[in-house]
């Protein structure tokens, strides 16, 4: 087994703290990486710091982390992508049955079996917990391993594995591109990398925001221009004017304004992952509009998207604090302290990887 | 002009009773018929039993009416289609702009400009209000004039022209037919014809209930399966069934159980024009699943549904009865005291629809 020093909660809403604990022995087809920055999503909050009757107690300790920039530090009898050294990422699933109609179709994250998730999951072939990457190594099967374009940023590049992939797959379905405009509602992690990659697509970007205050911000990450959602005039005149819109709240709202926004025939794809979201069945109706939702992304799409972005320089605007200072990232987090995301910087650790390194085989 | 006799509200929330008004004279490519029997929909008791804060009152008085049927009486100077004596049926709209993106691609229920409601619409030449079916005559342009196969019993195929496209636009448009199995919710006057449709079409049809004592007519009509909705084992058990489901449910209710019974990929329609329907995004993510939402048809579409009911012998299951009990249908509708569908049989009135035709030139 490879000890490992990662940041744990022992319980659900306890602070993280320092944890030694052990990961697998590497399987022919795995990778070791030395993690050198993790991205700090919401969806980590969610289970380290869960609302009232969301606890799972069986899977703390819990290390969390899903967005991991690292090299390689060791590699299994039978890998054949990767050498140590190269530049990777690891996202939120490490694994999926490869079978189902889904994964065949490259669409993993809904593998029919439910994908093996970074942390919280159970590993398919011993049962074992998984946990994340707020921690100086990470194991995974080298089919769930990225190559990194050593050219980004590595903290820039860390929210891609989540934030990013998140928001390219529905970019990439629905054909956002040239010649299309398209909306993007909010401007937190995701939002604000759907802008830069939409822009980078080559679309008219349009911004929707609550905050008038954010306006400026969004025309800084390339909007071409930003509507303040709560303006009704201003919400009026954007009737029909979309060819897709993508909705990164992570709140109850009605979706109903966004349709209307939309053209004939098109689609609003909304991330929020909420208990409930309402809309007017007659705004979907009427100009024949879909309602779709998105989340994650498959191994190809994710290897896309990360290419896409080393070719044109796209990065997630981050503020990077070390590891000890998790728990201030989290506080800040809930607290909507954040320009975009928080990345916890790991590389204090690269000592204590090469350890690993030299014992790994 | 032309004098009709009718069955008018004379005010928001009034009875019904009998009105002698006036239609336009012919136009060039108009065409009069008389109509021999008007299905009551729901959206007929929507306008002139409004909600409160719903009323139309500069609407009134209002002749309801949108699924007729009845025969050619008299023909404009220039319409080709149609010749005096041919069996005829008119549905829910009766005109449209015909040069925006919807109604260049046949969608003319669509319209940008809203198209012209066959009651309580203003005509696009005149400005004129439109007044429905529940009369001894109507008069509309040639193209939204569809034959009739005179095979077809001339009451059930009266809901035809709105429940009937209603339904059948969505089913085509989602490919049911041989080797798919399509889910309808609900059984009233929508879903009794979406069942029909669908079995017509060679899918396997399963039926949704919330009334046990629904399931055997459902059987009847031709669903395959019937699955009691409130019944939370039955739902859990049709996880991933369906390659499509048509909800016909006009109440506010959670779609998220019918999401979750589509397969991989497929999409949930919903006809229910109610002023807000809740779902789970997870539930429409998780599986890549679509949410649409469907009303009414175009030209083409309409008359190609009318051609299938007349080869395939598919009408509407109809209670019939006399014109001048309407206002019991609309009680008995409200009740809930209907078994799919009542039409209004005017054939009373035939006699002064040939004088109306004598005098049409």
């Amino acid at each position: 087994m490879r000890t490992v020093n990662g940041w744990a909660a022992k319980a659900p809403g306890a602070a993280l703290e320092p944890w030694r604990f052990e990961r697998r022995d590497l399987r022919p087809t795995d990778v070791a990486l030395r993690v050198t920055h993790a991205g700090v999503c919401f969806t980590d909050l969610d289970h380290v710091r869960p609302e009232p009757g969301q606890e799972q107690p069986d899977i703390f300790p819990l290390v969390p982390g899903h967005e991991m920039v690292g090299e390689v530090v060791a590699v299994g009898s039978e890998v054949t992508r990767f050498r140590v050294g190269d530049p990777v990422c690891v996202g939120n699933i490490v694994d999926s049955c490869g079978v189902c109609e889904a994964c065949r179709g490259g669409d993993q994250q809904f593998c029919a079996e439910f994908p093996t998730l970074t942390y919280g999951g159970r590993d398919r072939h011993d049962g074992s917990l998984t946990q994340g990457g707020f921690a100086d190594e990470y194991v995974a099967d080298q089919a769930f391993v990225y190559r990194r374009p050593e050219g980004l940023d590595p903290a820039g590049t860390a929210p891609l594995m989540c934030a990013g992939i998140t928001t390219w797959v529905p970019l990439r379905r629905w054909e956002v591109g040239p010649g299309r405009t398209v909306g993007v509602v909010g401007l937190g992690g995701l939002g604000h990398i759907a802008v830069k990659l939409a822009k980078a697509l080559g679309a008219e970007v349009v911004g929707f925001t609550t905050s008038p205050g954010k306006a400026e911000g969004m025309r800084e990450l390339g909007a071409d221009d930003v509507v303040v959602s709560t303006d009704a005039d201003a919400m009026d005149k954007q009737r029909g004017r979309f060819d897709f819109i993508l909705d990164t709240v992570p709140r109850t709202h009605d979706l109903s304004p966004y349709l209307t926004a939309l053209r004939f025939d098109r689609t609003l794809c909304t991330l929020g992952m909420v208990s409930g979201m309402p809309f007017d069945p007659m705004s979907l109706m009427y100009g024949r509009k879909r309602l779709a939702a998105a989340g994650s992304g498959g191994i190809a799409d994710t290897q896309d998207m990360i290419d896409f972005c080393g070719t044109h320089g796209v990065t997630a605007t981050v503020e990077v604090l070390p590891v000890a200072e998790v728990n201030t990232a989290l506080d800040r987090l809930v607290a909507g302290d954040v320009t975009y995301r928080f990345v916890l910087d790991l590389g204090g650790s690269a000592g204590t990887a090469e350890r690993r390194a030299a014992s790994a085989t």
